[in-house]
């Protein structure tokens, strides 16, 4: 039984290839996360055990996909950024964003053990996913500082809301409270009233997690003549930097390089 | 701190919006699974257990995602017909690409152990996506004949195949034995050599599956004249069905509607 | 010299083949076509000589592109169906668009002296294109209803309105006396205040304009026997009738016959 | 009679912006021009009076579409580059290439008898065209000079071939005696048997055009103090320069400049 009646069907398959020399960012983000957070009674404001299974599923992303130069994850969501120069797939969108959804929900059904071994994954975890180009190693950067000045902005106020919350008040009453409150206003609140100095909050909260490659020396043995031979390793590491100034990426020239 | 100075970030998102009154095809299929289902050791030619996994997966899709009207399954292939009306996700095109295949994943990995409980899953399994868009229900009816002719060519090739496999030839020996042989050569081989009657095959290898929301009557409770109260109640099911000829279709004739 | 260097920049070229089996319409657009009118002193509110001009290039374009099936016109705009069949230029979107805008507007010009021999062009003209897709028929239908529903809105409105300018009313005046005017009003208006049944005005203003493929026996020669000797013969003709109503439709159900 | 009943019909109009930060090039191409060179027996291999329509049409473009800020033309073949910051037409893909193409057609045709004033245009000129993005001004560089070295093997393979068939050859003797021929035997050849030195022909032949804005300081008035008061004028100029070195780029340094 010949198939090649039916096969003009596979015309209607459109061609998704990414333009070249764009840098590919692909941001998943949990779906319906506000009600899994609930379901797993996930501590508020951020729950570390959450964060480190995000960022443990970043690395794996990382270590998988080779061409993924850099990650940033906050809260629920994670951002991957492909080279520019990036031929996997043959660039095509729905391969990338489809295979990078799918593996990193893979992961976070498999580790969920690793980081709640007492809580039972009671729904199925689900990420939904969007593909950006960035023409330019500046607007990378600019993608960046947008995503981290976000979570700064948003854990100040989660902050700020549960402490409130947590001292008696409804929500309802902290939404009010906080309602056109500034930065620095935040950070007095904290400190007058709960005693807390929000920059001596964990890092992982206030910055985000950067995941990317970084090379260490290693000994692999010791030549004839007694010297260490050393080789270059690369790991895939995760850090909670300040990715606005430039001090990373000047530690780090080699993540983001134009061509 | 504002974060309008990084804000123009998000004006390199593109729209994805799929075009209106076409029927949306999401397939999906296992990336790498020759190596996973070795890693598995899934029985060849077909694991049923395998395969009854899917199609649990994909009956949850069809809970879940209710503008599904129909999914076809085979192999570590799954096909979901979204219907030509739907407005889900602003029918954006990475929306529901990627939530259907972080999805179909999450579950793969939750519902793993109750079809294979005693195997453990020692790889991640991955699924990548691609959506199809069809302007006509011919066309539609037209694709899904294209996916269960394939079946039936492939089933048919490979359980003969590893028939000989298994009879003590080696793979290369198998193809070379099978190059060049018409359907009903290899109908006679399984016949003749293995006394194996290709059509009493179960139909799940044969034909694939079937998913789709039917409708059954069911007595709620009995009224004060004690007549039964009826209730028309939807479930998804599972069935494996010829989908080539016009039967199935005019059974179920609201699956498939053009408006 | 090798150009192989710099080929690599044929790379960013991106795909932009239309879908099989989608009805193409092409819709041209006067730019700037107020001032143009304005400069080349049209009669208001329709200018005959400008819409003969704009009818003949569509019958050009209809026998020079021969997969458009059917063309309609209204004011300074005009659209081009081209048969969901078309396979000309590998269905290319930018090519289709760019070659229709192109020869329509050259016909444009060359054709200028033979509808304004009096008058010379003073501005280039200059059309702008788009190109949308309808997957059904009955969807090309009702593109046709809403270009033809809204020449009549806009006709009707207007021949008030230069009915009551050249009556010494200023634009404001005329303006703000037809605010929320129903059509009824407006053709009560022209009745009353100027004798003019609407009903009665020519129907190239009414009803826009129909270009497409009839079909004529012609006597060829006479044969041996003295009959005579027919042949089908194709012709590109303009025509004013209702497309909303079956009637045109039914009798020339050659022009848009789904798949 | 309202028309909201088929206003459905525009959700089929998809969204074509172009992401932001691209440099935009609109290429035009005469289309069929063999046959329409032909017949109006321009001159070969290069017909200058037709490079001349085909520059002064560019100049306007130029002038009339303030974005675009360079453009480089060769045979019947012309790149219009627009700004990366530009924003006309909400940069929509089909705006920008239907006016580019129209209003091209449009000068081409209405320019024709200053340029060919003993010849009629016997059929209609028509361009098609395509819109490709570039990320940086490096690759924009690089798609001129792919460009510009086109021009100079087309042009000396031209050269070569006609002054052949000038000299008795018929156009295969004259293809096949080229055939292989490396630029240095072509070079030769002209000069040993035609006398031509190949470098001394004219830049428009062997350079192709640039149409860009050069600013010039012109003197508008004396002051009181008798001192002159300058303005910086913009104007549209054509030249034909070598744009593969960085010479015309360093010295037009705000051509393209990138953000």
């Amino acid at each position: 039984m010949a198939n090649s009646k039916y096969e003009y069907v596979k015309k209607f398959e459109m061609e998704d290839k990414l333009p070249p020399c764009n840098w590919i960012i692909v941001r998943i983000d949990g779906w319906h996360f506000h009600g899994f957070s609930d379901t797993h009674e996930f501590d508020k404001p951020n729950d570390e055990n959450a964060l480190n299974l995000m960022n443990s599923c970043a690395v794996s992303m990382a270590e998988h996909f080779t061409d993924i130069v850099f990650a940033y994850g906050v809260s629920d969501e994670y951002s991957f950024i492909w080279s520019e120069r990036s031929q996997s797939y043959g660039r095509r969108a729905s391969k990338i964003l489809s295979l990078c959804v799918s593996y990193f929900t893979s992961m976070y059904v498999i580790k969920w053990k690793d980081f709640f071994p007492q809580k039972d994954l009671k729904k199925p975890p689900c990420f939904d996913g969007r593909i950006v180009l960035y023409p330019r190693v500046k607007m990378v950067r600019d993608y960046l500082c947008w995503r981290q000045v976000d979570c700064h902005i948003n854990n100040q106020y989660n902050t700020c809301c549960w402490m409130l919350i947590k001292s008696g008040k409804s929500e309802k009453e902290a939404q009010e409270l906080l309602k056109g409150t500034l930065a620095k206003d935040k950070n007095e609140l904290l400190f007058q009233q709960f005693g807390i100095n929000y920059n001596e909050l964990p890092d992982i909260f206030r910055k985000g997690s950067c995941v990317y490659k970084d090379y260490a020396e290693e000994m692999v043995k010791v030549d004839a003549c007694g010297n260490p031979v050393k080789r270059r390793r690369e790991r895939v590491v995760v850090g909670h930097f300040d990715i606005i100034g430039d001090g990373f990426w000047d530690e780090h020239p080699y993540i983001l390089k134009e061509d």
